[in-house]
């Protein structure tokens, strides 16, 4: 039987960043694959122009022979080469009944993991072996917890069917859209999407959650000509000229009356010396909204401002979608199936069906969630509590790893109701 | 006979902005019509669609109707209703000989006079009686000048033919241009255009001036959409962000190693509440070089970020020219022969061929300078110096009177000359 | 007995400004003085200094003469003069009771009213004969229902005291602060507020009101040197280059999670001509949001922005409170029973305790509403409807005349109540 | 005897970036101590702290341990360590007679070098063997000259003193101001600085140069706080809205009637995620100008907008100067003597006291220049023509090999004038 405190810490310690999750998503498909499931992965389980933000092709390649060079399998990793890393496990259960999906994450964060020796994973060894990457969000704990109940389900007694959703880089919201893209959630009925922590504590569960808001990411690069600062300025068209233009008119965009609004420019770089006009740079923005619509206006608007702060300086400009999130309507009937399959179950406390808090972040669960609805399914996103000794993505963030158990228990419970 | 300072007083006190001489121009029509002048003057000295930075329509007619009110011949303003206040008058003289021209401008400027009992025109009574309006550039002694000259020459005795110009709106460079296109200096063989002051001593003419940089001004408009700010901020397209993001992107264009540059937003005005989104904002610019060139490259590119500050906004946009000059080179031959014919007037004591005060202002001159020269004429602008008691433009400016009389005896001498 | 419609379409047609109220405050001080009211006006009904945006003198004293030659009683207005348009009149009941204050506000709106002969102040000959400014936010309906209203309660029959406050300058939120700090609420126990239209219907009543803004306007000046832009550009400090960024930097200031904001620089204006460097600029900007927290923090940065863009280009600048409003909460017992008292008026169809329309606009009442809370007193702000031709601050806006009598019965009887 | 182009082409292909010229330097002491100078180098030669955009301490510890790696001797560059990479070398002449000093400089570039076939140094074999930094300024034929010139001199057949200058860090102009600080330009009487190519052909020697500007170049650090930028923005204080408004106003600052000027931000870098309220932004400025004057309070005028836009959001802000040149002006005299001396050298065929291309870059051998004179001594700038096959730092730069004997022969002539 899978240790899963075990398994959650030899994930811990291999963390991958998104769309690089090599090794993780290989031990996933050949765990899977020994419990009997029928497996999808590589490029059958993720629509290939469909991924966003997608690593430069060299990253991909040094991050994909670390993990042969870790022991991934290599047979397996071949199919996932240049960022093919979802997986997709199904199994058909004994009796009739509903397809019930379960996703989870399985990348990691740019972080510099702790070294203090208050941080549990230091201290017990675990913390990361990929100086600069840290599993700061959890996503170690699901990806356990999902292996975990894949065993549990095993044996097949469930109505319907089980669909095993692993998904590369939610951070950065990349990932998810591209599985949807490739027809992973066509067909299900109901689909259970979890999180640890967030605010919530241990022991505590909430079967459904609001205040998540639509996003877009978007990455942007001014070109023009480089020239001698003292010589020829004016032979120059300055980049950063037009990139800082357009930094203040997109943080000076209106709030809006019918949604709340956010608007981050997170990056700019551009130029490579003092005496040169700067003939490049990229900047990376962030859109988000209460509502799809007023993100998308918000959306519109950004890209306006970004081509015409090119324009104006004689600049071309170009800009990607690099990640996005609709907002999350669960569905209430699952959230009660929820609350009301916890009772009992060792390690929980409490349940309720609704997490109030305005988190205001954003998770590209959303496009499974609505991709299920589209097709009449149901669909929550739930929160597993678990008390954390720091905030997501901090240097000391850890989980409670007494609730993977009962999570796993929880789940396993809900797959097999009808 | 003219009496000169009476006549430069009498201008003084009753001054008038560009395309608004009604008053001075039909006096100027008059007194040359009297002298047997072929008098040239309304649509036929100046071309409609060429003046540039016209006064709106109620400006030029409550001018109107003033200059009426003050005495100005109704028969005569009437031709120059609405903003055509060019004079060009003709003589032929005894002998055949080239076709020699002078132009005297005749606008004031939008200054309140001082009312310093050390100012002369305050303690001399003859102050403007146009509060707000002031002969701040020494226009009156040019005018004054060029109707001492009429009466000197009206005898004939010059060889060839003498053309006197009397031009509207120099101030804001807008008036040159438009009598350049009617035609007003074809067939000119001998152009001399003159200023007093500028910074030369009462006693001392240059026969040329450099220094003079072309120049466009631009007047913009961005028109957006108007909203309630707090109930729907986002119904609305605010022109003064448009506006601010082109007067900074103006300001920031490069210096040129091609040509010394000057740049300048001088008037931004937009908006009408505090909680109104700004529909509307105006914005005056003014651009100069060195070379007419560069100066051409910097009104493109005024142009260029107008436009994309603008759509960046979803605001339309346009730009108008409302003033412009050419650099001036003049031809030393004339300057030498200012010098030469200097010689033994009373009240001159030294004459220099050129004045290298690099000025870096601008002279709508330069038009009809440049439209001489094309047709292998000759020209010059020279300067008549007076001591000043304060800068140009400045409410406490006034010519050194005693030199109107010199200047128009070397006036005559140029004339005489073939 | 005083004809409501008459006196509002008197008002209507000899709109006044803000601070300007001569006419309109010198008229309800005869008429209340005549029912038989303690008066209390001019410096003795609003504080000198908390008095915001005040007009320039000579604003204000154009607008006195003008009320004098349109029949202002010149004893009234001359303790007016200045800008003291504020009123305040007081009656003792039979019985003993509670106070009991009613607030209207008087001044009108800088729009040019309607010609077409569909609007009924037009066809009815009671357009404005002040061009250029406007009753198009039913204050004059305000006033009047107040004067009929005086009229009712000059029996002295209800408990308790009446008060009576009648309000200059609440467009711009500027009055009303002016006389909370001249002690005109002071023992007030309870404050009914009210306003007619803001999008409820003819015949319906609303006991409160939410979505009212904490809101601060200001006005900022920013002085530098002026310089001749050709020939010294670099003596020159350019405020205009300290406005636009003070201005692109506010509109970029963050959204809150804490609360709903909103921002806005409504006007910005400087320099004289393209040729000089701008020497001057002002600007009006308004911050609000729904709390007064979070529109006091917006405030503060908004001061920070200001005072270091104009550092940055060497500039002075000064910043200064023009209007403001608190947020409104209204108390709903005192909502409950205006609902309760408008049963069985007729013209009254349908009354709610609460509107919950986010209007989203702002309101200086908020003042005396607070200051009556801070002493435990009761207030709310209530709405009377009325159909509207076209929005409020539009040319064409009319109110229904048939909802005033209503509402002054409904006052009245509220006025009866203990 | 020095083969002076195998000594070139060793130099060139081991190209170390100022401050890390560890291998170049300890070969330049080890030659010239062999050839009987007296030596002065590390901490000796440099002055620590006024050292301008020194590398970081990593930067500066790998390049030394790549030296060392490649040959250099360890007992010399453990004294370099840290970036003390200047060498002064002196030797007494057998008369009596002034101090002459020669000026050579040493860096290279961070370009990665042309490997075309067409490039001499990949053909012959020289090309760099450090990816991505390339001799593509002459400076390694510089470093040929002098240590070519010191051989011919060591027969000590001079008049006076003779003082060699072996400078760092001329790219960027950070190197030659410390070794002025640590006093290696005393009691000099003449200074020869020398540079190849510049757009004179082979064949060709100037014996001055004009057109130097002043410069600075100014590295600023913004720093504010980051936050999640959906949960709660109003937290962050964002370093890139201080750096772009920084951005755009320190281009707009005014043309100057005073002297020539040129601005440029080259880079501007912040950020660390979409979704992240950007902590931190680095900027990289420089300033020039015709006048040293005029240049210094342009950086003034930077620092001040610096301080302020950060200030505006509540920042901090540090800026540091990693760069600076002066104006030259070369004393003729000298120039003349460079001119009469090259007289007679074979391979030179044209000699010209001045080069008068305004070549708009700058110097910090200007620094070593103005001290000599400042001491009363004699200083120029003089050109050894090249042709090039491409320009001055572009990945296809080479010189003529051909004018490095002629122009030791010229170095060693002026030694031997007095």
């Amino acid at each position: 039987m899978i240790d899963i405190i075990a398994l959650r810490r030899d994930l811990h310690k291999y963390p991958e960043l998104g769309f690089t999750e090599f090794r993780t998503a290989a031990k996933v498909v050949q765990m899977l694959t020994e419990l009997g499931y029928r497996v999808t992965y590589g490029k059958d389980a993720i629509d290939d122009t469909s991924r966003r933000g997608l690593p430069k092709p060299e990253v991909l390649e040094d991050a994909y022979q670390r993990a042969i060079d870790e022991g991934a399998d290599p047979a397996i990793v071949q199919q996932m080469r240049g960022g093919f890393t979802a997986v997709v496990a199904e199994l058909q259960g004994e009796q009739e009944g509903p397809t019930t999906a379960f996703r989870f994450d399985m990348d990691a964060l740019p972080i510099r993991e702790s070294k203090s020796d208050k941080h549990i994973p230091q201290a017990g060894q675990f913390r990361s072996s990929h100086e600069g990457i840290m599993h700061a969000c959890a996503h170690d704990g699901h990806t356990a917890i999902g292996l975990a109940l894949a065993e549990r389900l095993s044996n097949r007694k469930f109505p319907g069917k089980i669909r095993l959703l692993f998904q590369p880089a939610e951070e950065g919201v990349r990932g998810a859209y591209a599985m949807v893209g490739k027809g992973m959630l066509e067909q299900v009925d109901r689909l259970f999407c979890i999180h640890l922590g967030t605010g919530v504590p241990s022991g505590h569960v909430r079967g459904a959650s609001a205040g998540f808001l639509a996003t877009t990411k978007l990455e942007a690069h001014f070109t023009g000509v480089s020239s001698h600062a003292g010589a020829t300025p004016e032979e120059g068209r300055n980049a950063l000229l037009g990139a800082s233009t357009a930094l203040l008119n997109i943080h000076a965009l209106p709030r809006f009356s019918t949604a709340d609004t956010r608007i981050n420019v997170g990056i700019l770089e551009g130029g490579t010396g003092a005496n040169i006009i700067p003939e490049h740079a990229r900047m990376v923005i962030e859109t988000r909204s209460t509502t799809e619509e007023t993100n998308r206006e918000l959306e519109r608007r950004v890209r306006q401002i970004i081509e015409h702060s090119a324009a104006m300086h004689e600049l071309s400009s170009m800009v990607e979608v690099i990640g996005g999130a609709v907002p999350i309507h669960c569905d209430m009937e699952l959230a009660e199936l929820v609350v009301q399959q916890t009772e009992g179950i060792a390690g929980f406390t409490h349940a309720e069906a609704i997490s109030d808090g305005a988190s205001l972040g954003s998770e590209d669960a959303s496009y499974m969630i609505r991709r299920v609805q589209e097709q009449g399914g149901k669909a929550t996103y739930m929160i597993i509590g678990s008390e954390l000794p720091a905030p997501h993505h901090h240097p000391e963030f850890d989980i409670d790893e007494a609730v993977l158990a009962p999570a796993v228990e929880l789940l396993e419970r809900l797959a097999r109701t009808r």
